[in-house]
């Protein structure tokens, strides 16, 4: 017998075909909390309009404007109770004959540090809408997975690799492929407003009027802190996190390196790989002790992940003895000491 | 006609009743990418197992060790193609006399800024597995509907509250109820390892030797500023960002000012509402010009959300005749100008 959500006339079943009850029970207790509430009375406010829907559109304007309205702000209203501005909207936006359903947007979206697990569900909802994605080499392979199968998947690399395209051209892609009409996801690793040079993207299709959204991701200082055990504020240990880049510039970085050698804490350098001989010299030259404790967080969130602890005098060495690739985080602080006792990604893997 | 997913023997079949073709179809594409293409092999790996299981175990400890077994790494190993193992797995658990499933666990979550669209998938699963939920006071209302209904509900309050446990408590409440054999969600705004004293919640775990896992969740900060439109670095204006709290101690705050006033950094105040006048102040008499830009986020990424934009200068008497109420987060730095051209979700609204 199959188990049952109900949502007013929207009714989803499930059966594990008798192979196991159990399954079948959880899922439809997965997709009991998945689907809200207010499912029900979407479908009698979109039964409502059919027929004047069916009068206004043709056939694929009219297959854009439900998913529109079935999946966007109008839904958004009925699942908040909010039922007669739901109402209102749609009635609107089946009167405004300025827009039409031709015109494309943006949806820059941060996927995270790697793990498909830790997407928001506003990012999923988004990446299935996708006419086309645009991403990074720092997206994870299983992210772009769940992105809409017969999207358009347009690689734009990384600023520093060789076969990728200058961000001006980026943004000015993005730009493009929204004129077209086309629902566009910018898909970034991380949070797209740390390091992720979402504010220029978006500057752009401001500019040229394009409507835009932002989802935020986990940034990987944050998800790495996590599945390396470190936690980057503690009482104890330290009561700031500052976020930096350590990207190389004609073999040097200019960092504010006082402000960063200070006591009471944590430092995380994104993107720092090739340049971590440098910053712990530099972090000692400005007064932190050669002792600071210094963690080298590799595929972090992955099950790849690699963690390496050392301080900041013997970080170079542990570096040059290991084979550590990119994409790799450094957290330093006396923070990384609490992974002694705190790791539990690695231990339970 | 219902819409189908099948995998495997697992059939989930969507209708609308008739009222909705569209809406059913979006819904079953939606659960296409929700239920994990190794559905089916698990249904397979699990009937494989039934009789061994039945015989092994009591009623209650059956239904125990099913739901962890097709809920956890189990099942993971299933769904990254890995069934040999998986099958290992599965035997080595019915094998393991020692421990049996009566061992409970706790799950250190970080619930986001308040969105509940911005929960990570790793966070609601383990939410609809609590048996029972801790909960902080900044952990929204729309986040807490998502728990799973007949989990017991304990408020911990919040450490600066009138009627809120003290951290010890709560550490050694933690550890009591893993000790009765249950599924702990210890459920925090924003992330656990930033400002979430989620450090010393698993130390005390840790040190009783309970299983634990930590999920990452949106800071604040990043949800706030990404709803804001204010990215927190960008290459004209921020190559670092800081965060750091603004808890008022003795009506004072002890923070290393000179560092926090250095340019080209953008600075981010949890918890400051209190203390917004004495760190304008401070900032200002450090080197920042009274000029910087100032943003007070008010309910960052929800629905009722405020933004308050002015100076350095300007900040505490905005707040005096505005009615600003926690949480509230505090975002200085160049970047805060960037707002004026990149909003777009009180656009939207």
């Amino acid at each position: 017998m199959p188990s049952i959500v109900e949502r007013g006339p929207v009714i989803v079943a499930v059966s594990s075909g008798g192979k196991s009850p159990v399954l079948a029970r959880l899922l439809r207790a997965r997709l009991e909390t998945l689907i809200p509430a207010g499912y029900g009375r979407l479908a009698f406010l979109a039964a409502e309009f059919r027929d004047k829907v069916k009068a206004r559109f043709a056939f694929a304007e009219r297959r854009r404007f439900w998913e529109r309205t079935l999946q966007g702000p109008i839904a958004e209203l009925v699942f908040s109770g909010r039922d007669d501005e739901a109402r209102r909207a749609m009635q609107e936006s089946l009167d405004d004959t300025r827009i039409g359903f031709s015109g494309g947007e943006v949806s820059l979206i941060g996927a995270g540090p790697g793990d498909p697990d830790l997407l928001t569900f506003r990012a999923l909802r988004l990446m299935q809408q996708a006419d086309v994605v645009v991403y990074d080499r720092l997206v994870s392979k299983p992210v772009l997975d769940l992105v809409r199968r017969d999207a358009e998947f347009i690689y734009a690399g990384k600023e520093r690799a060789m076969h990728s395209l200058p961000q001006d051209d980026i943004n000015h892609l993005l730009v493009r492929l929204a004129k077209e009409g086309k629902r566009v996801v910018r898909l970034k690793g991380g949070d797209p407003f740390i390091f992720g040079r979402g504010g220029e993207e978006i500057d752009t299709l401001a500019a040229e009027g394009i409507p835009f959204q932002v989802v935020p991701g986990i940034t990987a200082a944050s998800g790495c802190a996590v599945y390396a055990g470190i936690p980057l504020t503690h009482r104890d240990h330290s009561q700031a996190v500052i976020f930096v880049t350590g990207h190389l510039k004609d073999g040097s970085m200019d960092l504010n390196w006082p402000a960063l050698a200070q006591p009471h804490q944590t430092v995380v350098f994104y993107m720092a790989l090739l340049g971590t001989e440098i910053l712990c010299r530099e972090l000692i030259a400005n007064g932190l002790p050669a002792a600071t404790p210094a963690a080298l967080v590799q595929q972090g969130t992955m099950p790849e992940q690699r963690v390496l602890v050392g301080t900041l005098e013997t970080l170079p060495e542990i570096l040059r003895v290991s084979d550590v690739k990119a994409p790799t985080l450094i957290i330093i602080g006396e923070v990384v000491k609490l992974r002694e006792r705190l790791k539990w990604f690695e231990a339970a893997a």
